[in-house]
């Protein structure tokens, strides 16, 4: 059987450098597509290419539109390639009510063959309780894609209550991964980065409307390393940093559950009050 | 007199979305010009733009290869304008060798029209001794774009001997402002996102070959906040998170003296053994 993610991130060749695809409802959130699962489908069409050189390093998504679930068509373009770097510029198209393609989301990325060489952090992963000892929390109700992860909070959940109460800062842990379990790829790491609910809903416990407006990804796992983690749990961390006049932005560590990180993320949010 | 930075970011029109420019050697590093000029100078491709909405919001550079100091060409596309945000895809082109014109950089940006929210910070301006107290450094030997800044370290300067004795941690702090003085604007903040030599070569006290491959700008200030903030010092702040197989990331945040986070900024950098 197909996994949800997988079917999510189907392509379909339609010529050079292109690519069609349909994202479903799968991973449907209020009125419109998961931006995780958007992004992981980006990084799909680098990694179907047939140019492809090495393995994803970095990946910026500007969500320029709401995407519908009708079909979609990405142009996914490697643009200059060096001896083991390779970087691409994408778009995402979609037909307006006119039947014109419109840009809907714009990206892109760095793909590199990576060697062995010296390693360290400076971002260690916090200690916090194992993921078996945690209670899962229930899916959203009428949030379809609150259902395709196992979401075990550690701290900073939504808040209790919509009373406005300011909080002292907005950080939030949680061990999480697909469900049902699938092992991790780059795709479904790209699309774990983005499932920190808004900053601002925790710091203001207002459910103001918010929207991704640009996300990065910076990739440190190779291959072996997400074979390693395999369908394991991941601790994600999020925090924003600053809040002003209609944007915000967060950054977001994600770490396998040996202690390795896997991939640091950051994003500007719109927010409305 | 044009200060260097306006003279390093003049753009000639070249037809519909295109300009041209140069970018001499004031800024010069080793072997091309200070990333930090180049990811100015796609900004002011965007801010000249007479389609231009909104003030910028978000920019990621991607440097896909070594500038020279030959003319190059920018195109700089809004691929979607909505009421109140604005996405640009950039190109930054440059002859070869064979007089076949190449990408040596690419960049996306949104701009946005930006209203008076409820605003708040996570991340707080460490308390640190003001500028006028801490002696400026020296440019460094051959390095001109050191030259054009003036900047007086508050913590983790460049190691005292490159003896491979490796630090705890790779933070710095430095007071920095354009040399002479210039009033603060976009472009200008945007470079000095990049002022900060890189994480790897504290943490080893090797100098190891090293380049910024990807960097993410976030602007939290508005016209207004940099105008009041004119030609005084920046407070920037950077650390490393994770170093692996030839690529580490850093983050950093800059702040006015008075204590406001003007821009947070990310980049992933190549580097060495």
């Amino acid at each position: 059987m197909t996994h949800s993610l997988d079917g999510t991130l189907a392509l379909v060749p339609a010529g050079p450098h292109r690519w069609t695809g349909a994202c479903g409802r799968a991973y449907w959130n209020m009125v419109g597509p998961f931006g995780g699962t958007t992004a992981a489908t980006l990084l799909q069409a680098v990694l179907v290419h047939p140019d492809l050189l090495g393995a994803p390093t970095a990946l910026t998504v500007n969500y320029a539109a709401a995407l519908t679930d009708a079909p979609f068509t990405i142009e996914a373009r490697p643009v200059r390639t060096n001896r083991s770097t390779q970087h691409w510029m994408l778009t995402m198209l979609q037909a307006d009510a006119d039947g014109q393609e419109q840009v809907v989301t714009t990206a892109t990325a760095v793909t590199a063959v990576r060697r062995a060489t010296w390693g360290g952090t400076d971002m260690p992963m916090p200690s916090v309780p194992p993921p078996a000892g945690l209670p899962p929390v229930g899916a959203l109700p009428g949030i379809a894609w609150s259902q395709r992860y196992e979401l075990r909070p550690v701290a900073g959940v939504l808040p209790a209550a919509w009373d406005g109460a300011e909080g002292p800062d907005s950080l939030s842990r949680v061990w999480m991964r697909d469900a049902p379990p699938r092992p991790l790829d780059f795709c479904a790491l790209a699309a774990l980065c983005d499932m920190f609910y808004p900053r601002v809903w925790r710091r203001r416990a207002l459910r103001v409307p918010a929207g991704t407006v640009s996300m990065t990804v910076y990739f440190h796992a190779d291959a072996e390393l997400l074979a390693a983690t395999g369908d394991g749990f991941l601790l994600g961390q999020a925090q924003g940093q600053e809040f002003r006049n209609g944007f915000f932005d967060q950054s977001a560590q994600v770490w396998n559950e040996a202690g390795r990180l896997l991939a640091t993320s950051h994003q500007i949010v719109y927010y409305k009050e």
